[in-house]
This record gives structure tokens, C-alpha cells and sequence, in this order.
């Protein structure tokens, strides 16, 4: 090992977010970060919501360090002191001619890495990052394990991030033995198979404090009657249910399955004692602007589900529906004062072109839903949503090849 | 029979409301009104709360006809129609000499009845009617039959009123036989035995029209996954630790029982498929308020329940607590501009002199609860509840001897 060199080896990975569409809420185990029940989710297309990660390894570097959105942050936790350890284990010999790098598999003991991660959507991402940190580590070191073994990784930063290793639909088993060894992700179906689904994210305004996931669900295993059930006896026949749905791309069935799931989890929340609220009176509001719809169109145009927060991600059938769920979203939820469409509206553009929205007037003058019978009633909510992003399913983790978007200088391993 | 003689009898009560504090939720026989589990109700004080009603029945009446709040309502459903026909079967030999009155039990399926009924607080109330309009007819036709068995026609009229026959804490037994024979309410204890509980409701403002209860229920039953499990599993527990509480005035488990029985009743309801959301915001951050400070001071101050609506009704240990809630609450939720305190704080205004809140600066210079330990952050949210009722646990339906409060003419049976 050339340690005289003070070479810097980087890999730069960019790594999608989920959602989930069968939730996860509770462990078995809270240090292996171990589920009590299966779940199943959504990769989000990179392109618009994601973590660009770069790893760095040097002889130079005197401890591991992290920077998250430009600021470091301690690693002393257990959840990444477990992920650094575990993944060290698996490391190999590194070669790379050229830069005068060779590291033999011993060697990853003592050597520091430097990690820096940031997400592109604040508000909405920050799930990916130990998926990401853990892609960009496993290419950095050599490991030889595939994606389902560093998912198991991956789980020990994060439970719900091990699902950020795959593209399309993905399900985290929940698995069987102690040492979380069979507890990890593997792929339902890619992010082909159905390609016509359309993802639009309402990030809502909140003047509330949340719970976070990690303690809410330690609540709920210790205080909800009804969560037993569920992960014992619901949740099962969901995930066969909802795995189907996907195969075979029944979007009726998939639309069935996620608004019942992702209300039981709420549910849950509401059942542990104190009581979690999540969501709020404009969540409350877009699912019912999506019930009435998909009641008058006779059939699911559009599925929502929420996690551990107020917004509310929806799922719309098609392009088609899409559009016409834009409309619908950006009749009841206006922009607030001063606020302009291209800031309102982030992400994939083209649907809101599909909608016909071009500029600001486009929007004040959206017609009347016509399944709402009683327009006399009807109240917009000018303010009560931040901003929409539109995306879709999309793949899972990407090496970039390009060093120019690496987050790290490549001589000296610090952020540039 | 004296057809001729034209003669009107008329019979007035006062009839409480009452709040479940382990709810009804699910029917499982919809015509006769049968629950799925068992429930415990406290009856709210009706010189606060309650529906006066006056009964009448003459000769000369043409039909059945009622008027509800001065407005003339239609009989011809079958809840009413069946609680007519129950009593009717029931009614015995009346005679009032002086007024030359003499009805032969027989004369009873061929006489027309007149029903009057006046809730004081339309809001909040709305629960007593069915109960109310009993309780007069059964001392009007001379029915023999006790308090429980006539809770069982009550409760053909509208469920959770069969619990409103008794004062105190009452428990509605869901019963076994197909009939409903033996679905019925019996009193747990009188409204003497816990005197030192007083009852705060907090009437929130609300936009959401609310899905009634009677469709709710429907629709948890045929729809939610956790609902059974509730009705089958914990309910029954509950209902037994609840009555040992009530017995043994252990208001921490009585709290966390009522807490949590609310917490579980809306769970459910969000289980439901479409969803259903009774609390909002305000709803929500009432809890937040009572659970923080219940925490602060180590043992529950206030237990707090909500029905099928987003109003409060919050129960505190004593007369000392009481006030001290009154105090965070007007502190949270101080009147919206224009308001006075005396249409603000209703019902028993001793608990705002207790609190030392005679005008409304005294409620503007309110100071931050204790428990709260970051003041920077607080919020106050002025007009988000309606008004503030305060109230304490109460007696059954009173006849009233006093002719002058009868709400039907007594000479022509019809409305004043």
C-alpha cells in the first residue's frame, strides 16, 4: 500500500428515494433494525428526487467523517458505526493502476473514509441517504456482495433505505432469523414492467413538530393494541395481494391496497398512546378530493399514500390521469401570494403542459371538478400546499463515471 | 272512552345527553340497533346539556306528529315508527279524574300522539332525542316497565341514547338474543358516587361536513380490518377495567382508558375505506395540549374523548384541574375578534371565577403554561373553537310537574 502518495480514490453514486405502498412500521429488533412485517415500495426516479453521494478513501484521512447537505454531521451512532463496520468486513483488494492505488483486503481496517451526501429535495427525501452512502462504499471497497446482501446493510442505517437499492417495486422481507441475515430487499419487478404510472408529490405546509419514524414506531409497538394484528394478520395477505397487483399491473387492485394500507398505518399512529398525527387537515383534504374522483369515475384513477408526515404522495394511473389530477390539485391548492408556477410545480414538466398550464392565469382559471355536484360549497386552500414534484418509478442506484459531480475534491477528500 | 270531551294529556322532561367514554362503534343488526360490543357512557348534567320534550295525546289528534327545535319533522321512519309501536304495546289504563281522562289500554293502538322536543345546545347535543321522547311517553301511557327495559325500545330509536336514561356512568350491554331483549343499559353508578369530576367541552369550528354516525359505523363494519378485532379482543377488557375504575374513582386508569378508547374509535374510523376523519387540526393539537401537560405533572390531570365530530369533550379530576384546563385552554384558544366571555365560557361559570377570569384581558393576560419549555415557538390559534362548555356528570330525565315548561299548548296539543 503506497501510503507515501497520499493518493484519494473517490466513487460518486446518485440513489433514488422511496415510498412505500405496503408500510413498515415497527421492529422486532431496534438495534438490526429488524420489521415485524414485510413491506413493499415504489423506487422514485433519480432524476428528480435523490441523494448524490461521494466516498472517498485516502491514507491521508485521519478519522471517517461525513457532511450531509454541506454540513458535517457526527458518525457516532450505531447505526453508521454498524453499517461502516459491516461493510468493512466485506471489503477486497483495490487496484487502480493509473493513480497508484493498490489496497489489499487487510488493509480497510485502518483506512478512513470521508462520506458527503446531499439530497436534491429537502423537504421530501431524506430516506436514501444510508443507500446511498452504502451503493457508493460497496463500489469504493470491491465488495462482491450483491444488491440483496448490502440491502441487509443497508437496513442496519435505516430500515426503509434497503429498499433504495433496487429500481421499480421493490420488497423488503422481513425475514425470520436473529441476526437479520434473511432481512432484506429484492426486487418485485423493475422499473419497466410499468412504466405508465405517474407520481405527483403534494409537499404540504405544516406548522407542526412530527414525531420521528424511528421513536413513533417504537410507541406504537409498545402501546397499540391493534398493531399486532395488523403485522400479524393483515399485512401478510396484503403483500401477496399487492404483489400481484403489480405483476399484473391491475391498477385497481394496486389503488385498493396502498389507500387502505397507507390509512392503516395512520391508524396505528392514532391507536399508540400518546397519539401520532402525521397527517393533517390538507392531507385529510386530498384524500378526499381523490376519493370523490376515483367514486365518480367508477374506477381508481389515482392511489395515495403518506408516510411519516403531512404530504401525500399520489399515484395516478397514467399520464392521462395525471394531468387531470394536476388540475384538480392546483384548482383546490393554488399557489399562496407571490408564489410562481415554476417554483410550484417541480420535476417532470410535461404534465403540466399536459394540463394545458402554462402560466399563472392557466391556473386561476381551472374549471370546476365536475364530479362536485354542489359548487356553491367549494373552498380553495390558496397556500396550504408548498409545492407539487411530478415524477414517476424509476431505477435504483447509479456510479457516475463523470468526476465532475463528485461532492469531494479528488486531492484532498474534502467537500468542494 | 270521553272522545268527545276533546281533552289533551300532556307529560314534560328534561333529558341529558351523555358521552361515551368506551364508544359504540358497529351494529350488528341494523334495524334493531344492536352494537357489536359494549360501551360505558357519563351523562352530562342537563340543567347544561339537555332536550326537554313534551308528549301529548288527545282524542282529537288526527296522526302521529313531531316537532324537533320548533320545526315539524317527519315520523314516518323507521326508527321512530319502531319506538312508537314498542311503547304503544306497552301503554296501560291511565285515568286523571280531574280532567275527566280515562284511556283504556286497549284505546291506546287508536290514539295519536304530539312530540315536542328542544335541545339547549344544538351543537353539541343532538344524542337525548330518542331518549328524551321515551322517557315522556312511557309516564305518559303509564308503561310499567323499568329504566332498562325501556332503554332497550330508546335504543331502537338512536344506540348510543339508551345510555341516556340514567344519570352517572352507564353501560350499555350489547347483549346476546336475536330480538335484542337483552340489549339494554344498566348504571354503573350514580352521578353522586365521583362528584368531584367536571367536564369541559370544547365546541370546535369545522368547515368538513361531517359523515353521520349511523353511515360511519356501516361502513367501518363492512370495511375495516381492525374494527373486529377491537369490538371482539380489547373492548371487552376494557369495559371491565373501566367499570373497576369508575367503582373505584382511580381516575390515571380511567383516564388512560377513555384516552385511548377515543384514540382507538378514530383509528378505526381512518381504517374505514373511503376514510373517514371526525378530529381535525384543532382536534389534534387539544390532545397535544392535555397529553403534555397530563406528562408534566406525572399522573393525568384530564382525560379528553371525541365522537363522531372534532369537538372536545375533556374530563378533569377535579374542580382544581378544571380550572387550571380552563386556564391553558382560553390560553391556547382565545375567543376569534368580537367575542364576549359570557357567550365564550357556557354552562357553569364558577369553574372561570375559580380560574380568576373575569374579563376578557384577564384571558389576554393568561400566562405560558408551565410545562411548555420553549415559549419562542408557541402558537395560539383565536377562533378555532366555537365556545367552551362547562359541565359535570348528571342525573337521568326529570318529569316535570311544572305545566308552565311544556312545550305544546295544552289545550291544543300543538306547539306554543
Amino acid at each position: 500500500m503506497a501510503e507515501e502518495k497520499k493518493w484519494v480514490r473517490l466513487v460518486t453514486a446518485k440513489t433514488p428515494t422511496n415510498i412505500a405502498v405496503i408500510k413498515y412500521w415497527g421492529k422486532r429488533d431496534e438495534a438490526l433494525i429488524l420489521a415485524i412485517n414485510d413491506s413493499i415500495s415504489v423506487t422514485l426516479d433519480p432524476n428528480h428526487l435523490c441523494t448524490t453521494t461521494t466516498v472517498a478513501v485516502s491514507p491521508a484521512f485521519q478519522q471517517d467523517r461525513m457532511w450531509l447537505n454541506g454540513k458535517e454531521i457526527s458518525l457516532a451512532g450505531d447505526r453508521y458505526q454498524n453499517c461502516l463496520r459491516e461493510i468493512r468486513k466485506r471489503a477486497c483488494d483495490v487496484e487502480e493502476e493509473d493513480k497508484g492505488i493498490k489496497i489489499a483486503k487487510k488493509d480497510w481496517e485502518s483506512l478512513h473514509v470521508h462520506i458527503a451526501s446531499y439530497n436534491n429535495f429537502p423537504t421530501a427525501a431524506g430516506l436514501a441517504s444510508s443507500a446511498a452512502g452504502l451503493a457508493c462504499l460497496a463500489k469504493l471497497m470491491n465488495v462482491k456482495e450483491d444488491q440483496g446482501q448490502l440491502s441487509a446493510i443497508a437496513r442496519q442505517g435505516s430500515g426503509s433505505a434497503c429498499r433504495s437499492l433496487y429500481g421499480g417495486f421493490v420488497k423488503w422481507i422481513m425475514g425470520n432469523s436473529e441476526d437479520g441475515s434473511d432481512s432484506l430487499a429484492v426486487q418485485v419487478t423493475d422499473e419497466k414492467h410499468w412504466d405508465d404510472l405517474v407520481i405527483l408529490i403534494a409537499v404540504v405546509s405544516s406548522r407542526q413538530k412530527e414525531t420521528s419514524s424511528t421513536s413513533g414506531m417504537r410507541e406504537s409497538v409498545e402501546t397499540s393494541l391493534l398493531l399486532k394484528h395488523r403485522a400479524q394478520e393483515i399485512v401478510p395477505k396484503r403483500i401477496i395481494q399487492m404483489e400481484e397487483a403489480i405483476k399484473t399491473k391491475d391498477f385497481p387492485a394496486f389503488a385498493r391496497l396502498a389507500c387502505a394500507d397507507s390509512n392503516q398505518f395512520h391508524a396505528v399512529c392514532l391507536d399508540t398512546t400518546p397519539p401520532i398525527f402525521y397527517m393533517n387537515d390538507t392531507s385529510h383534504r386530498i384524500i378526499s378530493i381523490v376519493e370523490k374522483w376515483n367514486l365518480a369515475e367508477g374506477t381508481p384513477q389515482v392511489a395515495y399514500t403518506f408516510d411519516a408526515g403531512p404530504n401525500a404522495v399520489l399515484i395516478a394511473r397514467d399520464r392521462k390521469a395525471a394531468s387531470l389530477l394536476l388540475q384538480r390539485m392546483l384548482f383546490y391548492f393554488p399557489p399562496g401570494a407571490g408564489a410562481d408556477l415554476n417554483s410550484y410545480v417541480l420535476g417532470d414538466e410535461s404534465i403540466l403542459q399536459d394540463a394545458g398550464i402554462k402560466e399563472m392565469k392557466d391556473v386561476e382559471s381551472l374549471p370546476y371538478p365536475p364530479e362536485l355536484k354542489d359548487t356553491n360549497s367549494i373552498q380553495k386552500y390558496a397556500g396550504d400546499v408548498s409545492y407539487f414534484i411530478c415524477t414517476r418509478p424509476g431505477q435504483g442506484p447509479v456510479v457516475l463515471s463523470d468526476e465532475s459531480q463528485a461532492l469531494l475534491n479528488p486531492n484532498t477528500g474534502l467537500p468542494k
